[in-house]
């Protein structure tokens, strides 16, 4: 179904990065469930760049919903929320030759869409769309919330440095709401703050890991096969741009433990299932224990830098060298994290609704 | 759509441990598709255990096509594959009480379905209904071959022991596709094949990484948003059994290299566009470049060990010890590659239906 | 998604009219439903040919389950039903001409299978395939039930006698599950067999009108836009070949009305909401009203008749005759309405499901 | 999928009757399609009620694509359309009271989004949210022309009334889409409009039968069981707001037809297979036979009348009665014909992209 994701619950997102909006629309939400318009701005304002560690492209973010929300609640028909693309410098000219920049989608683009792909800013493929992705990420992550289920997510590592990891976990995800460089350690922040200035003094960029956890997600969700709560989480979160790794539970360093120290034993904690430890990030066969899902991404380095890189001549088919200039982002790290609750509130939000029913997220 | 994957091209999968027949359904495979049963007895037999690395119960695997097949050839229409369990032991008993295994979906599947499950030999959740997924794959792998297009799985770690990596990629895989212990460097697997018949005696198991190739894809393959490339192919990797983490390219390695060396330059060289590095594993902005696809998958070791351990009786919710005993693999990882070929298959017979019509794959 | 359909509860249909076996599973039935064994046979006594209003390939339909069912129960995971093809006459020879049938699928299977089909008996296109549909059915019919929703069809027109409508639907739901030709008014009823004699004798074949209701879906169940319930009804009973027309509550002729005439007055009625007529067949806005859902099929006369018949040899592109022989129904009719009825409650599960959650047909 | 319609090409609708905008997403669109924005606002003005036979709210439809297409011609990515709203009387008052109006969407909104649905205007159940359908319609339509593919519907049946029938059909389909009131017989047309007007002065409203005809499709299209092209043709016309019945080939009369009669024969004809004639619509098995698709679907009258009718008052759950006054339409038949003619080229994109590929429709 390409640019729409979920079953119950769906997304649709469009837009290009200099169109007049890029849009999502979400269908199957419940009726009944407040939008609050703050919560959405402040999600916006974690993805948005700022400071010395994002591109100096800033957008206001006015975000207006335009269906489906009748006096402050959803009505249960779908909504649809639109960003003006307000910083737009136009570029609107005849490309003289095709030169792809490495690590972009510009070649891969080029080859599916045969040169009818609006190029310009990197088009449909844009971090831009990322924006009205946290809009309305923000009001099911809003709903969730009343439901008792809380996402959260910090910079587990970035430039080599690693933030501390997750302890009191409801209080980390309380914590990291009100961060714009979402890490725990403080002290480990500023020097990863710090790697980031440096890798932009060098027109480089640098890349990370983020760690999310949810909680709350009741014992039982997700299906055996095909649609497990890993596949459906990771096929959301391998549409983030950048993103190129998923593990749950850090699976790939904990595939060298034996089988006694990797499964999780059980415990009945306070009338309730627990599991002793959790390397299989709340997650068995598919399906959630009640645990929190702990899960975290690969997030490769800003492919935008200010190098002279190798390339080709799309046009004349020879190789030539590739000088980018302009606004870009030295990490995208920091940003992604609100992208990442954002997909996770709709991947949760679907599967909760399959299960539930369509009035589950509802008042 | 839980038991089922892919869009233009789908897989239905059905079945139990301790059920007559396991199975799947192919709906959407081109008419004119050679079926070479041969062919398919070899990737079950890759699947199936063997030797002193595996569980006890092994079965011939006698598919049958009971549908979508004439003369030897796909019609078009759905072809469903059956193959009867035909090595289980009967305990069609009543329990007594519910003490679910530790990284098994005994727990979590009785939160889902109520009690209502068939929990004999883990049921549906079994690794038994990876059969006739192999089985199905195995026509699909087939038809890629035809095609130009070659999968291959290696075991690129395993009980902290690391195989060598690709190089001569279609000669490696042409060499995997006879290898029951699918390891490039014999002396690793040698080393790899005692770790496993060590951890057995120890009662214990171990876990590993698989790294997948896939060669010929035409560039351009893949969605932008939500049906990436990566997103299909982890949505469907992530339902084997045992699988905790994906990533392209050695994603959760490679975060920490700077941009400037994570970007896969562009070249022409004999007439196409290569990259010059593959770090992307042959995917920008979620769609094909013409590289080889790679990826890598966390496959946790198996579950199934003969220590006690600790668990809860579900009925008197209280903490108790469990101590499993029967037929088990010590290790998954070198029959899951089959699975995770055949998984691969059917996201790329999806994906290229989609882009090329429902004929594409036939003669 | 081709041979399956449904969201929340999906059914994938496979075979072919001389293959070993036809089949289907169903997928997201909740667990824990009764499956009746006697109820599916009766159901399936309901679709098989008798006595002389039907063809002379009588089967004994031994369906078997062979997943998802536990103890009589669902699991709650993918239910497969197969049911052999015992009465095959083998015709497995090369066809020297292929001269396709008026009114069957022949001509258009060649062009979309490229003659790769299985044309033997019509192959995938066999009302064969209707006998696991309506094994599957009769699993949700019976679900259903239990939940206080009744289905029944009876033969409303025939060689152009008409049955008498609808009165005490309930009752007349229970009656028609009892009859082998379902027909309310029994004087009808002879005439109608009658004449479909009489086109037999005359080597020909009479079409005629379905008309279905069923009582008891809750009011507020459909979409507004896409998945209304007229339209996932229509969409699911114009798979069922011979089906050429469906209408909700007489609106091919009641469309002669004024607005004043056929607008549904609302009424109280022992405190509920009910409508004073029902021209709407219980929809409004494509979302049930609580009043019975109305519709009715137009079924088109059998294509297979025995007089001589203008076709054209597709191997020599030039104009011949054709002169079927052998073993067919003057008839569908009377057997059709197990199958809208199958289609019916597969429908109605789905849509409750999404509504009420994967849950809502369990115990 | 709710509010999304298709596969391979999908439509996501969006929008309330007094909302700021409604709007349309296509996906899947090839790329290098060109957009005619005049060819749009031409088959907006067919839907646009004019004369004495519309509703007094007239909507200049100032559509506006805001992302997928470029220099004029579709990028392959989602196409969203928006139309503001530009007529709104504001009615943003709390109901006091609930009467449903018979033959509308309000009771059943009610009951399915309890209360929280935008009831202005009927909210997301309005006729205007077809202004975008016919919209996006256009960019499809417009793009089937191109490979010769053409689409047309009359007005067959109206006010007891009959247009004549299809003759030279490609002729016909030239001429419908040039007239307001598409109607073939001139006379017929005449007397159509004057029993609208008679109606509209008694207060009263008529309905009636739409015939559509869609020529150049390929043989071979279409699915044989639950996607067949009279499925997912009737999944999308019943989502049109009064269409309560669909038949292919006037099938509810010609069921009383022998079969000898009924079938199709075949002949050759200029070196293609033609039928003699064409009761089965030009569909057998579901597939296509290359013979024009003919169709047709009751409308009922519409349910906006001036008369006074008995209701419910659903907060005191007592009779009462209403009596509506506003602007509103005695017929939408004749603008109904424009949204017939849109969701069939929707389906028709959808079933040739499933066929031949994303690229099929592109240039």
């Amino acid at each position: 179904m390409k640019n729409t994701f979920g079953n119950s619950v769906s997304l649709t997102l469009f837009g290009e990065s200099h169109g007049e909006y890029t849009g999502a629309v979400i269908d199957g939400l419940a009726p009944g469930i407040t939008v609050d318009e703050k919560y959405i701005a402040n999600r916006l304002s974690l993805r948005r760049p700022s400071g010395k560690t994002g591109t100096k492209r800033i957008e206001k973010d006015n975000f207006r919903i335009i269906s489906g929300v009748f006096r402050g609640k959803t009505t249960g028909t779908p909504l649809c929320v639109i960003i003006p693309n307000e910083n737009v410098k136009s570029e609107d000219y005849a490309r003289e030759s095709i030169i792809p920049r490495p690590g972009h989608a510009d070649y891969t683009a080029n080859c599916k869409y045969h040169g009818f792909e609006d190029y310009r800013g990197s088009g449909h493929f844009s971090g831009r769309l990322t924006a009205p992705l946290v809009a309305a990420g923000a009001i099911m992550q809003y709903a969730l919330e009343n439901k008792g289920i809380y996402i959260g997510t910090h910079i587990a590592r970035c430039a080599k440095i690693n933030d501390r990891p997750f302890k009191n976990i409801n209080e980390d995800i309380k914590t990291l709401g009100k961060k714009k460089f979402a890490v725990l350690d403080e002290a480990k922040s500023k020097k990863m703050q710090e790697a980031i200035i440096l890798a932009a003094k060098d027109g480089d960029s640098v890349g990370g890991i983020l760690e999310t956890a949810v909680t709350g997600i009741p014992a039982g969700t997700g299906e055996p096969w095909f649609d497990t709560m890993e596949s459906m989480l990771s096929h959301a979160l391998f549409s983030i741009p950048a993103v190129k790794g998923v593990q749950f539970g850090n699976a790939f360093k904990n595939v060298d433990l034996p089988g006694s120290k990797y499964n999780d034993e059980f415990a009945v904690s306070a009338g309730s299932i627990i599991t002793r430890t959790n390397h299989n990030g709340g997650i068995n066969g598919g399906i959630t224990n009640g645990m929190p899902v702990i899960f975290s991404c690969a997030v490769k380095p800003t492919p935008s830098i200010f190098k002279q890189q190798n390339s080709v001549d799309l046009t004349e088919m020879e190789n030539t060298v590739i000088q980018t200039s302009g606004r870009h982002d030295p990490a995208v790290i920091h940003r992604a994290r609100a992208v990442v609750d954002a997909v996770t509130a709709l991947v949760i939000c679907d599967m909760l609704a399959l299960r539930y029913g369509t009035d589950f997220l509802g008042e």
